[in-house]
C-alpha cells in the first residue's frame, strides 16, 4: 500500500448514505452514494460563494477555493479558519482587509463546476508566470496511476465522484475526492498552502477532462505538470502551451498523449512491459 | 440510424480543433479536441452570466438557462433572441420586465457546473409540483442507450464532451452535446420552450451524474423519468424521491439502478436477452 499523507477514507459515514432501490432484473438492491452538500464559503465578513461538496476537509476547500480565485494572496496571513459543521459555514480570516464586492459581480460558468470565477482575472494572474523545470519520468506516470486506480477510495466504493492526487516522483502524496472536481484541486491548493509545500517537481493527477480551468487552477498553483485519464479542450492544451505546463491526458494503461510540455518527459521505461487497461479496470470515468 | 430531430454533428469545423502532440511511444499524433468557448447571457439590458460552451445552439441555451434558473418564465413572451457570433454574446429580451440584481449576487457552485444556480429558489420552484405519470417500459430504456450510444457523435469523435437526449418512448429525439453537462441539458430546456413540447411521456437521458442539480432541473422541466450512465449523489436521489421522479442510473449494458420512482417501471423485456457491455464498448464517462 503506498504511503500516501493523506488517502480517501471511504469509511467515514458521514460521506456516503445507504440507500435501496430496484435493479434490472427487479430485485431489490443496496447501495452507497455520495453525500452532495452545501458549504458556505466567507472570507472576513463576506460571503463569497456556496459550494456543493462531499463534505471532508471543508478548511483546505475553502482556502484553497479563495486562492485559485485570487481572494487570497500567497503572502497573506490567516488569522482565523473557523468551520461550523452545523451551519456548513467556513470563514477564512486574513491580517488583511479584503473586499470582492465587485469581483463577486462578474459570473462566469465553467465547463466544469466553478461558480464565479473570474477568467480574465484568472488569466491575468499567469502573466509573466514561470513554471518551474523539472522531469517527468513515464515510469512515475504508469507507477501513479496504478497506486491511484487501487487504493481505497470513495470512488471505488460508491462512484459518481473525482479524485485530484498531489504527487512527487513516483509518489502519490494528497489524494483528495469530492462531488466537484474542481472542489478536489482546490482542497489540494488548501493544503499546500496551510503546509507551505514548494509546487516545484510536483504532478497533479486528476480523474477529470483537461479544460481551461483545471490548466489555469494548476498553473497558478505553481505545479509544472498536470496528468489526467480523461481528455482535454482545445482551450486547455492553448492555456497549457502558453505557460509551458506539462499537459498530459488519456491516461489509461500503457497509453498517454501528451499535448504540452513534452520536452519535461523522460521516457524510461519500456511500453511493452506495460500492462494495457482491460475490462476489469474498476475506474471509469466519474462523470 | 434512428430519426433523431436534432443529433450531434461531429463535422462542423467550429466545435472541434485539431492538436499534434505526442503519445506514450513518443510517436507524433494528431487528435481532435473538443472547443471550448465563453458565450455571455443577457436577458434584456442585464448581463446574467458567462458560461464555458462548445459554442453550438447558443440560443437553446440561453433561453434554456434562464428558464432552468426561474428567470425566464414559462409564460414568458420572447420579444427577441439575437446571437452575436463575433461577440459571443446572445441576448434575451421579453415582453415583460425584468432585475435579477438581486438573485445574482447569491452564488452557488453545484457539484456539475452551474453559477449562480440558487438552491432555495429551484428547490422552491418544486414545491406543489406534480410529474405527470407515465410508463417506461424497460425495453424502451435498452433501446434508447443503444442509440444514443451508437449515433454519431463528439463524444465517439474527440471525446471529453458530455450528452444529453429529450426521448419519447424508444425514440432518442433531441442529442445536444455539450463541454459543460448541465449546458447539455439547459440546451434541450430552451429547444422544448422555442417548440412548445410538452414535457409529459418524455425520458431525458444524460451521460452526466445524477447530483441534486441534475434532478431539480429535469423536475422543474416537467419531465418525469432521468436516466443516466452514471452514479447517483445522495441529495439527488433525496429530492428525487419528495417530487417522484423515476431515477434509473447506472445503465451499462443490461444493468441499470432504479432509486426513485420504481413505480413507472415496465419490466416488459427478458434481461437475458440483452448484451452486458463489454471492453470494446466505447462509451466511457466523460469525466
Amino acid at each position: 500500500m503506498p504511503d500516501f499523507l493523506i488517502a480517501p477514507d471511504p469509511s467515514l459515514p458521514r460521506l456516503t448514505r445507504a440507500v435501496s432501490g430496484i435493479d434490472h432484473n427487479g430485485a431489490a438492491v443496496d447501495l452507497r452514494v455520495v453525500e452532495e452538500r452545501p458549504l458556505t464559503i466567507f472570507l472576513n465578513a463576506q460571503e463569497i460563494v456556496t459550494a456543493m461538496t462531499i463534505g471532508d476537509y471543508p478548511e483546505e476547500l475553502a482556502i484553497g477555493y479563495l486562492l485559485n480565485q485570487g481572494m487570497l494572496h500567497r503572502d497573506d496571513t490567516l488569522t482565523g479558519v473557523d468551520y461550523d459543521e452545523e451551519l456548513d459555514v467556513v470563514v477564512i480570516r486574513t491580517g488583511r482587509v479584503t473586499d470582492y464586492e465587485e469581483k463577486l459581480k462578474k459570473k462566469t460558468r465553467t465547463s466544469g463546476c466553478a461558480v464565479g470565477t473570474v477568467f480574465g482575472d484568472m488569466m491575468e494572474t499567469l502573466e509573466g508566470l514561470t513554471l518551474p523545470t523539472a522531469e517527468v519520468r513515464t515510469s512515475w506516470l504508469y507507477g501513479l496511476a496504478k497506486q491511484i486506480n487501487t487504493v481505497p477510495s470513495l470512488y471505488l466504493e460508491a462512484g459518481a465522484i473525482h479524485g485530484s492526487v498531489l504527487c512527487r516522483g513516483d509518489q502519490p502524496l494528497v489524494y483528495m475526492e469530492d462531488v466537484g472536481r474542481h472542489n478536489a484541486v482546490d482542497k489540494i491548493a488548501g493544503w499546500m498552502f496551510r503546509n507551505a509545500i514548494d509546487p516545484g517537481e510536483h504532478i497533479l493527477y486528476t480523474t477529470g477532462r483537461l479544460t481551461s480551468e483545471m490548466v489555469i487552477k494548476t498553473a497558478s498553483m505553481g505545479i509544472p505538470v498536470l496528468a489526467s485519464r480523461s481528455g482535454f479542450t482545445a482551450w486547455g492544451v492553448e492555456i497549457a502551451r502558453e505557460v509551458e505546463l506539462t499537459l498530459i491526458g488519456r491516461m489509461r494503461g500503457k497509453r498517454f498523449v501528451c499535448l504540452s510540455g513534452a520536452e519535461r518527459l523522460v521516457m524510461d521505461v519500456d511500453v511493452d512491459t506495460i500492462e494495457d487497461e482491460g475490462a476489469k479496470h474498476r475506474r471509469k470515468g466519474a462523470d
